[in-house]
């Protein structure tokens, strides 16, 4: 009996994907560097399907059907690199190496160019769901060459997670691609969380509503537009009462969020790429000051608040929920945007309608607006934002009175809304015939011979500021 | 007749450098690619000084006292490395190559380790001033071993600006320390830039005051706490009417601000630094978006602003100063703290009270303030964060009420103020005693056991979701 994929590297997402596998009918060979984790599996889950056990990597090639497919769940960096130059010597043209971890997209496109060299595929594959959607189907995002997919895709399909019947997994471009989507998808669920936590934070520290009543708010919102996973576990954990203190649950946290990084990276890849993401970067950076315990003690002694006394409208609840609902789809629209940069950049050809609807089901991000995502990018007319897509553009201008009334009031309420100010600027920004971006160039002609673009003449121009103040036209080496 | 300092690179900024150099008595070598640009300088200005031409680098080497002292200024990047390449060869240990450009620090700690084992010293040197400054002295951050700035240091305090009589440089710490303060400079001047647009958009919008008008505020301004170069130059451009035209010279420029990479640089670190530096961050994302031309256009037609009419106080023109004052605060704050832990990062002694010193003269983002933030990091109790320095900490205290009333009327008449806003969550956020981070951290334990802190109990805890919910002490792995 020869296995139609091997998995190196068991810790839980190695077995849940192992498991998912064999599950579906697929006999996996299994191989962990310490041999006790590949006898744990098989003694505890090895009656769920088809496992070879192999003691070597040597013992695992070579239970494999040709073209051979070994799937690698180490943690990312150079543990990801060993394994593979470990596996390569071993290996002949046409198998397939696939890194399922969270790597990072640069080091994806120099492995699998360094493996093309060698006639051998490597495919970089996003996996997004946690250890219970690799286990159950996780939203699947493979990149690597085309032709890799034709043996791995329906693999994959397979194991995924299903919206209405729909896999969701889909080839998403050459080489990084897969690993650079799963990282947007992770900066997106920054930004998704954040904006949950500013209305959270406006709901009990305006209106003074408790977490146990938000969580009927949230359950309730769960109905509508903005259905998704996020929302609804957020009325889970609301919800739930701490069984040391019975306090509610949040109020026992210590309020410094934590993170793992594929944030950060989607942010610096977004300003490498010139695509304005500021409500991931917010997010991203809300995280990073909630962590500075030192100084926000400091701070809360020392720091005067001067809020002014708002009046809530009765339709206060519901004008958070526009405000949240808005500021998602900016979110959604400035990752959809980086998206495309990175597609002209990178040479990838990534299809937003596919990318959307992957993330429909398996994945943390999960959500009915994706669908709407969806179907925004799909057919001709493919829009240049998402916010232009004509769902999308109604349904924001449908919510923007509330979200200015509830970010007016955070913001003299003294209520930190980062995301939910940082989406609107970036909406009014994006939708303003004149930006003062005008004067910026002003300044920095003046002081740098940066030159300038008019709007009544093609060229390029420069004041001669401490001459007589004639024009010049430049040529433009700035 | 041997020269102390030899300048290789004859473009405009290090042609001013090296008459600067000349100018305040010191011998200088010159060297370019072409002859012509050598000649060019001798010609014109050969006058001001005592310059020796040299035709090759071998000349230029052989023309300098020792320890030899070399100063590059050329294009950032690989042309660096390629004239240091060259350079190598022909000199001794002890000898200096100074980079004078606007290096990537990383590329300066590369480049210093590399010439260190060889027993060169390797300088990298922030200069900032634009073209002027270098001629008539501009603020100047050297980096590299302490050791190096004894021989140097004293040529480059000569020819750096003066603030009451003190030279803005001095010795900003090892490797790349230099380039990095002069990137986290180029990162605040980019936030005092965009805070300078947000301003004049809001008075020019909300209070329908028109440039020339605007250009009396502003000069006003500069007679306060916010005296500034930046400050005193939008008065200029906002006075000046072009002559084409004979409109207000802002309108007729376009409305899309270009960017030359170190505040992108800025905030790339800062993600890596985990420093929240929200202002640089917006203010490059809201130059990024302003060059979105095709999607702003669309934009525009497209979506729906809603704005509320809101009635200005009296006190508008000053409420919208005592916001500009309170970002810009901001900012500093931000920047600092980032310098703060790129000193933790990378084993650098930065004082902040002498990087502050630096930037009041010569520089771009030269003020008032920094005389401030200079005497807030003075003496033994340095401030966690500039704005809990009992100076800042009151300053910003009083501008709060007005701050929040100028965010919310912008925000309810749709201008966008991504600095503003962004800067007062950042305030807000510091100073609240709780966060919603708490929540965050709950949603991360649920879907990926990330695992919490407790404000009640020493250790890390996982909630067993799917099971009976009840709370387990977890090892922290993630």
């Amino acid at each position: 009996m020869s296995a139609q994929i091997g998995v190196t590297g068991l810790a839980v997402m190695g077995a849940n994907l192992a498991r998912n596998l064999a599950r579906n009918g697929y006999t996996v060979a299994l191989h962990n560097r310490s041999i006790e984790k590949t006898d744990a599996l098989l003694e505890k889950y090895g009656h769920e399907g088809d496992f070879i056990r192999t003691e070597s990597l040597q013992e695992l090639v070579d239970s494999l059907e040709k073209p051979r497919r070994v799937l690698i769940m180490v943690k990312a960096g150079k543990p990801v690199d060993s394994v593979i130059d470990q596996l390569v010597p071993l290996l002949e043209p046409e198998d397939i190496i696939i890194d399922a971890g969270n790597s990072h997209y640069e080091d994806t496109r120099r492995r699998e160019a360094a493996l093309a060299e060698k006639g051998l595929f490597f495919v970089g594959v996003g996996v997004s769901g946690g250890e219970e959607g690799a286990l159950l189907g996780p939203s699947i995002m493979p990149g690597g060459s085309r032709k890799s997919y034709e043996s791995l895709g329906p693999m994959l399909e397979k194991i995924s997670a299903k919206y209405k019947g729909e896999a969701c997994c889909a080839w998403i471009g050459t080489d990084g691609a897969g690993h650079f989507v799963k990282m947007v998808h992770n900066g997106i669920e920054y930004a998704d969380m954040q904006v949950i936590g500013e209305a959270y934070d406006v709901l009990r520290s305006a209106a003074g509503i408790e977490p146990a009543e938000q969580a009927d708010i949230f359950t309730e919102w769960n109905k509508g537009t903005l259905s998704s996973f996020l929302i609804e576990i957020t009325a889970e954990v609301l919800r739930h009462t701490d069984p040391r203190s019975d306090k509610p649950f949040v109020d026992i946290l210590v309020d410094s969020a934590g993170q793992k990084g594929t944030g950060r990276w989607t942010v610096v890849s977004a300003l490498e790429l010139g695509s304005p993401t500021s409500g991931i970067a917010e997010s991203v950076f809300a995280r990073g000051l909630s962590s500075q315990r030192e100084q926000r003690l400091l701070a809360q002694e020392t720091l005067k608040g001067h809020e002014s006394s708002v009046e809530l409208p009765e339709s206060f609840v519901e004008d958070v929920r526009l405000a949240l609902y808005a500021s998602k789809i900016v979110s959604y629209a400035q990752g959809m945007d980086m998206l495309g940069a990175a597609a002209k950049e990178y040479g990838w050809e990534l299809k937003l309608d596919e990318i959307a609807s992957l993330w429909r089901a398996g994945c943390i991000i999960r959500a009915e607006l994706l669908d709407d995502v969806m179907k925004a990018y799909a057919g001709e007319d493919r829009p240049a934002n998402l916010l232009l897509a004509p769902a999308f553009a109604e349904a924001i201008a449908e919510a923007v009175p509330a979200w200015r009334r509830v970010v007016a009031t955070a913001v003299q309420l003294g209520i930190p809304v980062p995301v939910f100010s940082s989406s609107l600027a970036y909406y009014d920004g994006l939708r303003r015939k004149r930006l003062p971006a005008a004067l910026t160039q002003g300044l920095r002609d003046l002081f740098g011979a940066h030159t300038y673009n008019r709007v009544d003449a093609e060229g390029t121009f420069h004041t001669q500021w401490s001459g007589d103040r004639s024009e010049i036209e430049a040529v433009d080496t700035h």
